[in-house]
């Protein structure tokens, strides 16, 4: 079996043991409730992780990208939600894979596209966006132009979403509760009024990591999606969504140069192989471009982070409470990432570990569109 | 012959005459000098775009990852030359494509990672890298170290190598220029020490596309690396390194929401499409993520910019000064990069105009590692 300290670098590396207890963590929160959870493939982009997810009970999940959409279908997937507002273009290639055999969902919040799902000859099921508070997509819940776009839909409306992203800037579980209740309550209000002009709404959908662990109430809600929190991140574990130690997913980089004058090393991981995300800039902890920590067996790094990040260089300022590591170049480091959705789409394989030293499978990605 | 208004979106963009005056634009102003260009090919990783670059004469390039030389080897591009610090892994690979009939070259800082260039069996050449000023990797043109590696690498060593990048930080051609002077002065005088100690130095190469294109004087160089001006951005255009005509790559995207109250467009094309590089944040002219423009035929759209980029939802402010855009959901929109080489990373080809209407050739790029 291949180990992980001989993996070409950079590479992701996904601990399955911290992914099954982060998919167990969020079963356990949404056991509690009767509602349903549309697992969010955008960050994972893997069918071996939908598996571990869905488990055997099976069902559906929510995606991204029509690249997400056909690669999940053509492995059996067929219950699928592409969550980002359709156009037009995108809508022809969901029914193709809709008369294929899947059963592709779309979103809209717009009167013309949602005319042009209805002229579809054969149906595409709609759900309509719900703004409750991120101020990105969506009609309002109250809006004039729910009722509109309900109207241009007509038999093709199956449902409401909403998708509360303001929730990343929650710090605490009581901020992250109280904006899943107003994600709950709009999107609710949402399919109420529509019933209430004779509307079947069928589905209910809400969701973000942080909320979905976070909510104390779903009624009226009948799934819930959420995605990152299969992996976790820096950013998550800064705003308390769950532990530093929750991360599941780091990349593998080598020591490609050493400055112990500025006690600095440089890695082979930087702006590619990172992203040049630095969400964590705008919490309590600052992490860079990430957060160096030892491969299995290594002495501990501290708080090393990637304070630069190059096309294919990372720059990390040691820990200046510890001595300067011992790594020689082309030893290797792991790297706790700023926002693994953005980080894994860089690579198009997990190497996945049961223990931390060796592969025991590789998983392909699923990138682009 | 498809029409770019007719391309799935998102998808990069390529404009040829414009690649080709930039292309032209280099050639002109090294011509002045008795210097080779080695084009590095970090940013495009296309054979295609390498071959114009070359043109009949061919000659050699520059890479930043094991699959570009793996790929433009298998290309027939067998004269390369690695430049991020090689490891000793890197290295048994290398050493595979040079038994393969290709001739990479790699650069080093580091006595112990020299010490194995000079024990492969098959000669690898490598180069010195020396830092003039960029402080990141590379010893200064006076270290003892300089020497100690030359040392290690006895018969291996074939040249020496700096990159300028904090040429990245000047604002204007005069403070390029006083930068490629130090970079040219600094990598001759660490080949000149080299020599007065009896070192062969074949090769002393600097390189960034900033000072490439102003430098002075080449006297003491053989080579120029530079990748970045075949395609251009929104930062270089801040700094000067061309103007904002000259950028050839961008990010088609369709419209997908339409929020006339606040101003704003919804598109495609968010923090994968266009990377989260903010480069121009630290410049005069900050364009968010992105500056947003029409396709050919389209209506005028100002300063419209990207203003946040959520993993595939661009968020754009249009221009306050112009009326809200005449576009719907599903109309394309182009979108200048802040960094063109992260921004490239995420697309595996370029649609290629000569008119901005019609796509004339498919060209893919060597993505990953």
């Amino acid at each position: 079996m291949m180990e992980i300290a001989e993996l070409p670098t950079p590479s992701l590396v996904l601990d399955r043991r911290i992914l099954k207890r982060n998919i167990a963590t969020m079963a356990a929160a949404l056991g509690r409730h009767r509602v349903t959870l549309r697992p969010h493939m955008k960050t994972a982009k893997s069918i071996d992780v939908a598996r571990l997810v869905l488990g055997d009970a099976g069902g559906g999940i929510t995606v991204s990208t029509l690249a997400e959409a056909e690669y999940f279908a053509a492995h059996g997937i067929g219950d699928i939600l592409h969550a980002v507002g359709i156009t037009p273009a995108k809508l022809e290639q969901v029914a193709k894979l809709n008369a294929a055999g899947a059963d592709v969902a779309v979103i809209t919040d717009d009167i013309d596209a949602a005319a042009a799902i209805r002229a579809q000859t054969a149906p595409v099921r709609a759900l309509i966006e719900i703004d409750t508070g991120e101020g990105r997509g969506g009609v309002g819940p109250e809006d004039e132009a729910l009722m509109a776009v309900a109207e241009a839909l007509g038999p093709s409306l199956a449902g409401v979403i909403t998708h509360a992203g303001h929730s990343y800037g929650a710090r605490d579980k009581a901020a992250m509760a109280a904006i899943a209740e107003a994600e709950r309550a709009g999107v609710v209000r949402a399919a109420e009024r529509l019933r209430a002009a004779g509307k079947t709404v069928a589905i209910v959908s809400m969701g973000s990591s942080p909320t979905a662990l976070a909510a104390a109430s779903y009624a009226g809600i009948t799934e819930v999606r959420a995605g990152v929190y299969m992996f976790g991140d820096l950013f998550q574990a800064a705003i308390g969504t769950h532990g530093p130690e929750d991360i599941a997913v780091t990349v593998l980089a080598s020591v490609i140069g050493r400055r112990a004058e500025r006690h600095q090393l440089l890695i082979d991981a930087g702006a590619i192989a990172l992203s040049k995300d630095r969400s964590t800039e705008a919490t309590a902890e600052d992490w860079g471009f990430g957060h160096l920590r030892a491969v299995e067996g290594g002495a501990a790094l501290g708080r090393a982070l990637v304070q630069r990040a190059y096309q294919e260089h990372g720059v990390v300022a040691c820990d200046p409470a510890l001595a300067f590591p011992a790594l020689a170049v082309g030893d290797k480091v792991l790297v706790a990432p700023n926002h693994i959705c953005l980080t894994a789409a860089a690579h198009d394989r997990y190497f996945v570990t049961d223990d931390g030293v060796g592969v025991a499978e590789v998983w392909p990605r699923v990138n682009g569109w």
